[in-house]
């Protein structure tokens, strides 16, 4: 789906901020805060050129940034702006190299506005392309670490100076943790910079492609609601999404566990799926969705809540008892189905170990 | 009472360790393993230098450095032996300086045998003072911050391999919320190392002489042993301490608050004391005595525990109904009782607004 575009037009960030909210899962924050300081950099004479992943050199560094912590603190502890650019620069000081570029670490919520707020910032381009092609919880969860990126240096920054370095890490696991605890003392809102990484490294495992497939679903939806279309159709049309259900939410169950929202959704079917019952499991994310008990999509392929009548992405922290929804499904991307990848990101990695990945 | 010695000898620990463990005030963890470790790097060949305050030239860097965690995990979760030594060559490299001495953060308990292991590994002099003189649980809490030093770069280091640095903070409480948190993260038990500070600066704000304070006070405890003599009287006569009163413990309340022993102590008196009741406050270390409802000394003074008849200095986890001890006290050095030290030391600082500091 990437499309041969460079520099991104303030006409572009409405629906990249949908299509991200949708590739999002149900989880990685709301892209609006992120797309409104974009905004403001565009207007401002900020030029963010957008690069094919093809177009990176081999030893050009890229810059994987995104925001950490709880996408709900978000909405009331609004950024700084800068906190990502600040953690990229610590990276760069400590491992004494300059950043090319930047990418997203997740295109999914609004992880995918930080890295295009830092391009505004430092003139560098944002590469097309991240390193989930989706939204997932937790730090080592791309495709970077899981090919085998360096944990350290990574850093951390907040809205008030404060900067934290992981210098020497252990593995991914420690980074995550450590990241984690200082991401809740920053006030669960912080911006993320790991280790540089290669232009040839980038260029092999990245998702190809996100922030145009971003643009391009958010421009679907955008055109079918003007057209008074059925939005849900024309996604599963034009993005190679399937519909899996339809149906009334009949009950939610939801706990903060660990720094996580953990729980369950029911949902009564409706129309041709009248008498069915469907069940989605949920941390931060929509993990596993299943109909009349079998499980039919399960991380890390997608599964995307929408409203049943307008085709407006739904989190999980918004579901509600009664809402009409669609639920559909999109095959994630290869990068993410390998042996290496579910160890990390399957779903016994998120607590089904008897769940086996049939990949849609 | 600094005396004129510059080596460390090996007869030098076990002294060192009793001294330190009493200036700990009832807290500041158990030196023993620390001393342990110090016998082993003397006997493998190494030279460890104290070094007098006054000797240090005026543009020397100077690295504090410290333990921190929870004491009681010390106790089971023994240290790698490398961690303070790691968390100083990631403050370094950070700065980019060299150290040219080592100094502890506070004399009192562990922490006092800290920068002596970190110079037998790195062949650097250990300055013969510390930043409080005594123990405190929080990082902010030494002379050095008190008096202006820099809250970054400092760096945290554990035993498996994993570095994590302060790089820029915005105060010294920022420095010990993000260090806490990350010693949590670390098994609770974590090596810690502070910005460079210059000689001058150290020279003006160590308390000066504890290292050789230490061991002259642990000494008088052995040498009393060792002759039979009554040891709470002779560490009186010789420290320029002061009997408070003897008793035995009849009530024991302490919680775990935020990570800190908080709690309080309840003594019949017993001897000159008879018919008298004492209490003592205690947040990991000793904070206020009362005596029949008197407050007679307070922090930053220092109390001390002693087993009334041994004369050994009693840790507050170690407290028990039906101990009998004596209780002391030692005045703080002068720069510990400016109205600027008493801000971060003083009763209000440690949750007694309506105490106000008497100096022994």
């Amino acid at each position: 789906m990437p499309r041969d575009f460079k520099r991104l037009e303030e006409a572009d960030l409405q629906p990249m901020a949908l299509g991200a909210a949708l590739l999002g899962t149900g989880g990685g924050g709301n892209p609006y805060i992120g797309m409104l300081r974009t905004r403001e950099l565009l207007r401002g004479g900020a030029t963010i050129e957008i690069m094919p992943l093809e177009a990176l050199p081999d030893d050009a560094w890229v810059g994987e940034v995104g925001g950490i912590g709880a996408p709900v603190v978000g909405v009331e502890k609004v950024e700084e702006g800068g906190e990502c650019y600040r953690a990229m620069k610590a990276v760069e000081e400590t491992a004494g190299v300059k950043m090319s570029a930047v990418i997203s670490a997740e295109i999914g919520g609004a992880n995918s506005m930080e890295p295009v707020i830092v391009a505004g910032l430092s003139g560098l381009p944002v590469v097309d392309g991240d390193g989930m092609g989706r939204a997932f919880p937790e730090v080592q969860m791309t495709t970077f670490f899981i090919y085998g990126a360096k944990p350290a240096p990574a850093a951390i920054a907040d809205d008030k100076g404060n900067v934290v370095v992981f210098k020497e890490m252990v593995d991914m696991f420690w980074l995550e943790r450590f990241a984690r605890d200082v991401s809740v003392g920053m006030g669960a809102g912080a911006g993320f910079a790991v280790a540089p990484m290669r232009g040839d490294f980038i260029r092999k495992t990245a998702v190809p492609g996100t922030v145009s497939q971003a643009i391009s679903i958010g421009r679907t939806v955008l055109n079918a609601r003007a057209k008074h279309q059925n939005v849900v159709e024309r996604i599963v049309e034009e993005t190679g999404a399937k519909l899996f259900f339809t149906g009334k939410i009949t009950d939610i169950e939801r706990n903060l566990v660990g720094g996580f929202a953990r729980g369950k959704a029911k949902i009564s079917g409706v129309g041709d799926w009248a008498g069915s019952e469907a069940e989605i499991a949920i941390q931060n994310e929509n993990l596993v969705l299943w109909v009349d008990g079998v499980p039919v999509i399960m991380v890390p392929d997608l599964i995307m809540n929408l409203e049943l009548e307008t085709g407006e992405p739904i989190t999980t922290e918004m579901l509600r008892y009664g809402q009409r929804v669609a639920v559909i499904g999109l095959p994630v991307h290869d990068l993410m189905k390998t042996p290496r990848a579910l160890e990390i990101v399957g779903p016994a990695a998120f607590g089904y170990p008897d769940l086996t990945f049939k990949p849609l």
